[in-house]
């Protein structure tokens, strides 16, 4: 029984290595050089080539790298499993970077660095705590709501179905969302990409914002109207962003949103999933399927998610 | 029974309005204008002129304007009792900035932010977790050492007297400091400036260190030589630091901390008590003194904190 890795451009190599660290006696293919496709039980992939997984007639698994699948159920041979990759890193780290980006804003560290280089004393004033919007309950926006609210922030979380979170006011569905989004100081996005979610952050949405808050997009690109976003800080519907995620990455050098003024552009490492983290949880999953006990991070792959 | 304030170049005025939205019975003077000073029972001052509260025969109780009484003790008359002003809100605005300071090292958010001016996408490496070094575990550093763990951070404590904080490594005393400073990789300063902590991070001290921390100096400027900070940054005892204090306030522009690329300076604003928090702590006392119960933050002047 053996195990594919199906990373076009990703460097399979590192994590086969960091595989067979774990446990020599693995047998690793590296597409495309798969000399037994018939073995494979086990693949690994992100963004696979159409049709790569379905030349393995016996697969039962497949991992996606990312915390998102991403359009992957879509390659996805029927009656094959699909999970996704979200280690304990992953979730303390996209907390960290939420947190940095509300804490920056806040007290406005950037133009207090601004400050120093023209060796200018200003003491600006500060922002407090304030009440967070937090999209999607996630694994990850549900422990993010969770540590927001253990730090004293008011935290409301929105999500597809309804979810009971201490501590967290929660709303749910289409019907809730400008209930969800009046008088937020914090909007932060932890959405999956699915057909729902696509497209959501759009003028008809940015409307119904009544309290300009600072949006903090971690989600996916395609989720946000990059132009209703641009919109809306003109408008004053948002009064600022820090946006992880684009529509196209690398963004595009002549793109907006590199110099506009009230943007803070990161290069979607809000929250990275190591190489060792990574070989760890796929060989978690591979012993569970081979052992036959369950498997960490199970997709729904109608819901997406 | 009056209430003094002795707020010179402060504006004791806002403090004075602030204090009668409370309660407009209150009897305020305001120095210099003192008409009835054997009437004052209790001042709120900030570094008086010499004599300033000796004017006052009556005097009970002496209310610092901060969460440090600077000297204030020298200008103490006898058998007056001296407290400080320690807010809610002064904790959790402390933990902020040191959070936002250690991960926006982490996370190198000011190489990212000139990566942005460049329009330049650089996926760079980030930092996790680690170990915080805490020195003063009173009411600002313990609750910000507690804060740190909660959040996954190891803790080491740092104080002159024994202390037991749960989930901190506590050492205490100059026997226990080379320990306390091994591994650290980041140093945190919340102590009170008093005879024994002047001067105490000095060349000797940075180089105690054997793993170059990142140094975050909210305490007082007068605790860190900084012609040593400087060498220490240059000789790799220290890889960076954020600093809030100095020596000389604000920072002289020629200072070489404002061009170094390795510190970053705020203005001595990471944790400001805002008028109205400030009236309330000031009449809370006040009400305290009169009604002969127990008085917040009383300071042990020996001690000088």
């Amino acid at each position: 029984m053996s195990l594919a890795l199906v990373l076009p451009g990703r460097g399979g190599e590192g994590l086969a290595k960091r595989l067979k660290a774990l446990d020599e006696q693995l047998d690793i293919q590296l597409w495309p050089d798969c000399p037994a496709p018939q073995t494979v039980a086990f693949a690994v992939t992100w963004q696979p080539p159409a049709g790569a997984l379905a030349q393995f007639p016996n697969l039962k698994v497949v991992q996606s790298l990312g915390a998102g699948v991403d359009g992957l159920a879509a390659e996805l041979p029927s009656g094959v499993t699909l999970c996704r990759t979200i280690s304990p890193n992953l979730k303390t780290d996209m907390r960290d970077y939420v947190l940095l980006a509300i804490l920056a804003e806040q007290r406005q560290w950037q133009a207090t660095a601004n400050d120093q280089t023209n060796q200018h004393w200003q003491q600006r004033h500060y922002r407090r705590g304030g009440c967070v919007g937090v999209m999607g309950l996630g694994e990850l926006g549900g422990y993010v709501a969770g540590q927001l609210a253990g730090l004293g922030f008011s935290v409301k979380g929105w999500s597809r179905s309804p979810r009971q979170l201490p501590g967290i006011d929660c709303f749910s569905g289409e019907a809730a969302l400008g209930e969800f989004l009046a008088g937020l100081d914090y909007l932060v996005c932890l959405l999956p990409l699915t057909p729902q979610t696509q497209g959501l952050m759009n003028s008809a949405f940015f409307a119904r914002l009544n309290s300009a808050p600072y949006l903090i997009h971690v989600g996916r690109g395609a989720q946000l109207d990059e132009q209703a976003l641009l919109a809306a800080l003109d408008g004053g519907q948002l009064r600022g962003a820090c946006l992880d995620v684009f529509i196209q990455e690398p963004l595009p050098r002549q793109h907006p949103f590199w110099r506009h003024p009230t943007i803070t552009v990161t290069p979607h490492n809000a929250s990275i999933t190591s190489g060792n983290d990574l070989a760890r949880v796929v060989y978690q999953n591979y012993l569970a399927m081979r052992q036959g006990t369950a498997l960490n991070h199970v997709v729904n792959t109608t819901l997406g998610y």
